[in-house]
């Protein structure tokens, strides 16, 4: 993070939780639900001399369903035995059928963030960014449109214009991939980017892209939904964070809150109270991804808060 | 209201409101918006020796647009003097081509509440009733199914058990028309009552009848809600108040509102937390109904709480 | 429980909560933080057959603080073989200098409760037990005053009016402690009970009784807070839940929430919006505490939801 | 505003806004109640060509209380007439012996921002600022560190180090008096600043100053009352925006609101939680205010939202 704008509180802040991070570990798992799986994880911890912090596990069904763990642990300077603890983890792992991760919490997660014309969504992660409420590496922003530069650019963050239309999309994405590969990319986050993305995407980026869209209730369809939603008297404004699938709008729900509105509100102040849901829905969904507290599983997800 | 079950507190407050009551009255109107209608329907009052407590208006465009307005005035003895003052309103109405109601808050509306085998807003409509928060008339309770029937005798109010098939639908509605003029119903709550009624009931209580559904985000179709919203992992389970109209479920929108869930709750966890949203937002809607809160237009609702 | 009037559902409902009751256990514990709680204790429950359905833990500080831990676990036929599973659990318990609890979730907590005139939090607590929706059985409601009799006893639960003064407060205590004892009571609910208990209830159910009380913004002392939170014009009105201990109102608190109030809510309103938020607050402690989810530690709790 | 950061959208919607302000007015008043008040204000409005947008009352008591009125209006050319307008309402006042407001929605308020070190409510404001949703003249920031000095210059705000000591708090509030006139300010914003004002500040910006203060259930006296809160174990924490009056604290209430924590919560947390809903509840209190929705009276507030 190279932005200089808050001294004090924000840097300390970030140094603090940098030294907690160089020790703080996190193991993410789904298997077979069976006894013993949590045993067999707190056994291999204890003796590899780690301390569990947290650790929270979720069972689909006790008999016959899935189990989805998550635990976080301190060990003492983790970063240089991270790998060997992973070596020795393998054999728990193919014991239970796992799928699972190991990661530390030094290394905040290397982010891109895709906008078009709207910024409030990318100006609440940039905020909470720079507060250190959202802790992660936004490497670049990339857009469709040349509007958020100046604000991007004034951060210290790359900013890349890269036009799409429907002749050159193809090779737009390429670009795209190009700069997402040489900045090691880990982390999407859609802030309101209003493309389409490829396929290619979700096989590169799986359960890695997340998206913010507003929803309503009832759900509208069509080119103007907020003006549906005016038609229709609705009384609650809501937003809905999810990870990219191929099916538009209907990968894993992260997150959803919504807003209360009444008839005083036109379509502006429905837009307006939109903006504002957005924006603090996709913060929670990328802090809890960010914090690895986000399992996926049959196209819904497991947060662990 | 025979409940001699809440000594003290709640008679002590029924007597108040009906004393409040008394004095009390309220306009209700909507016309095409233009400059003096305020200004007539404050005159007017002020003419007739009223006080305004309270009003409210709401235009959907100032060019061209609909007024809608609610006054609460008080005027001394009004029970006794609201026909003249209606007739005395027909002047500043038709100079307006207003739509208008003009009331007295004396007496609480005579109210049917329908109800299946689910009993929960039921209960919750009874409590809310009990405690004075309601200030509605229960004539009768109506039921195809036999099951509230003692909770409801207990608290003094008739229940009748309608059965309603395919076959015999035409001759129970016929019984259960009978039943609302006998007791000369003015409000009808669908109180998860099961059955779809028939466009005659429409036709007979325009904007009277309030119903209470589920809602979600996105909608699911189909016969199992709940178990469509567990698959698809949604974070929040609301529900809709609305006045019925001949499409189902597609009615002005009284209230709404949602709470929050998570990849813990399973089905039957969903459908509490469903049946516990239904009777809050169907108490509220009840609640402004009551108070002559909502006026309908283009098939939604101007709230004024 | 008694009651017959919900007929079907809750019935039912209730039926699979006994069996699911019947192979169901909690472990409830405290110690110091150290490496290898979690895994002995999984490991002992994995060694004794047990899947364990849900475990939370939560660390004051992972150096030298204390570590709360509740597991839920599936072990066939538990209710034959709990006092041995306790038994062999002193070892485990002992290594690590446990405070500890192990239940059966198959019978419902003995309940009384407590009521003065104001009925709100009594009804809903009784609509929510109806309802299936607070697993306890309420063995007697215990008043001060003879007003909420009918509603109790048409439920067939016994009521006893034991007036309190100030000349006869030590024998209606007396009078109190041996009905708690003759109906084996577990936990007392105080629903608006306007006295104060003598320090033997706090020595006899320690955190086991729970009160409810109001909570404003900033806080207002003297006879009538409401009067005051109107003149201070707050725009939230808060209810707290809270254990009982000496200190008056000042007990472990277990759940807190409020409701958004404004200037047209004169103190009528604002005491109608109290007991709303009231009634919701101490459902939801209740039913947390039912469920063992609550620990205490320092005059603070640590819920487990 | 000079900002050149936000194209597009912001830009033509400060448009609109500028274009409808023009001809927007206001009026505010409070009278004792009597009848006749709201028929003389419209019947004036009327006569002056004027079309009621919003009419918004509140009284305290039907029976010898205070009437409270805001009235938005569209009047052709408003700028032009105002003068004239406000003789002509003089007649109608002193009839009915109010305290009156009017304003022209066309010209957003200068205003001066107060800011410390934290910087989450000032960079909420900024962000709201510039997305249009709060609409003032934001003519400097003051502080008494030079901590947030690039985020504000780089929107070209400018920005006042004006340090406080006990020596020199006389001189400092000198200097800050001259620049605030200097300005021209109408509103001053103190958006976590630590100095306490002088009475010359409440003297000469009665109702003109804005405070945040995070708010607790109980309440905490002392320096760190985060820490109380988290020994105390409290399961909310709010914050409420006021009026500033010589009594620390103490003003009149505009808005409050609180977030929900759990004893997973560190101190740390908890300082997080504060600061999010400081920056919303005081954004909140703010826009309220430029809309001139708020009155004040005995030491609280009339908020037409």
């Amino acid at each position: 993070m190279k932005s200089h704008q808050i001294e004090g509180v924000a840097e300390r802040c970030h140094q603090d939780k940098h030294l907690e991070g160089m020790n703080r570990g996190r193991i993410l798992l789904s298997c077979p639900d069976q006894p013993g799986v949590v045993a067999a994880v707190s056994q291999f911890l204890y003796e590899n001399g780690a301390n569990i912090i947290q650790s929270d596990q979720h069972s689909t069904d006790p008999e016959g369903g899935q189990l989805f763990m998550r635990v976080e642990f301190d060990l003492d300077q983790l970063s240089l035995h991270l790998d060997k603890l992973k070596s020795s983890f393998v054999n728990v792992a193919s014991r239970y059928d796992m799928e699972w991760e190991m990661k530390t919490a030094a290394s905040p997660k290397k982010t891109a963030i895709f906008v078009s014309k709207e910024d409030h969504c990318l100006l609440e992660l940039l905020w909470q960014w720079q507060s250190g409420e959202l802790d992660m590496d936004i490497k670049l922003v990339i857009s469709n449109h040349d509007v958020c530069r100046p604000v991007v650019e004034k951060l210290d963050i790359p900013y890349y214009y890269i036009p799409v239309t429907k002749e050159n999309k193809d090779q737009a994405e390429q670009e795209q991939f190009r700069l997402l590969e040489e900045y090691g990319v880990e982390l999407i986050i859609l802030a309101r980017y209003m493309q389409i993305l490829s396929p290619k995407y979700i096989e590169r980026y799986p359960n890695r892209i997340i998206n913010i869209h507003h929803s309503f209730l009832p759900a509208f369809v069509g080119a103007n939904p907020y003006k549906s939603a005016h038609e229709r008297g609705v009384k609650i404004i809501g937003a809905t964070a999810h990870y990219v699938t191929e099916d538009l709008d209907q990968g894993p729900i992260i997150e959803q809150d919504v807003q209360r509105v009444s008839h005083r509100y036109n379509v502006d102040d429905l837009k307006k109270t939109g903006r504002y849901i957005e924006r603090i829905v996709l913060a929670r969904a990328v802090a809890w991804h960010l914090q690895d507290r986000v399992l996926t599983y049959h196209n819904k997800t497991v947060v662990f808060t």
